[in-house]
């Protein structure tokens, strides 16, 4: 048994919301992040205290797309850990249900990416790995 | 844009409790379950409003193996679709902290298993592919 106490664990979610060619949104960080500024990634963050993790999703991606969408499956799930918590990430296939795009502070651009062009993007980092392996087995599907 | 209401997304977790041989826990579905008696599975259950998926990790594995675990890191993920529900199944792996192995009327008997030997197991159907997934990775690890 550890004697270190483990550190605690954070559910965070993604939505990967893809378009009618299967490109999914990029959104790029931008400069009021403290990490990872100017990488690109999948609108998402942490789960609210006492929020369904489906609720997340949906309202992650409206504070930073403006999109309105709607789960359609599991994308996947990652982990990393960062000082003081144990972070997982899980990933949700949505569609566009209505909305219209429009970014937060939290990012200054977007992009839809083919997914074989992903790996040509500078993603960020404790995601990166994740996000390639969504889009080889997801490129292989469509 | 779909014209049929999407169905709701639900958050189930499993613990998959490993001893000190590598073996995984699994638990017998008894009789009084609706579904799937004799089949056999990880401890695990429905996260619930507005619980923290962590939590409930560790409440279903105490109350179905009578075991305090902790969270180590994610298992993998699987999802499901029920009559009025889409079921994501979050498993984390676990590690015993304490406890004594005690099931409830869920389940009527209890196994240590190598991760070899899952794929002889009568393994509930909705997680049975994802559990020989888990075993093939985790079985080429360690």
């Amino acid at each position: 048994m550890s004697t270190t106490p483990a550190k605690p664990f954070s559910l965070s979610v993604k939505a990967v919301v893809r378009d009618a060619q299967g490109r999914c949104l990029l959104l790029r960080r931008s400069a009021v992040n403290k990490h990872f500024v100017g990488c690109w990634e999948w609108p998402g963050g942490k789960v609210d205290a006492g929020e369904d993790f489906a609720h997340a999703v949906v309202r992650e991606a409206r504070e930073e797309s403006g999109l309105e969408v709607e789960l359609t499956g599991v994308a996947g799930v990652t982990e990393f850990e960062i000082e003081k918590v144990h972070v997982v990430v899980l990933a949700m296939d949505v569609l566009v249900a209505g909305g219209k795009l429009r970014l937060s502070e939290e990012h200054d651009a977007f992009d839809w990416v083919a997914l074989a062009d992903l790996a040509g993007r500078n993603l960020t980092p404790p995601n990166a790995a994740f996000m390639l392996e969504y889009a080889r087995r997801k490129g292989n599907q469509s």
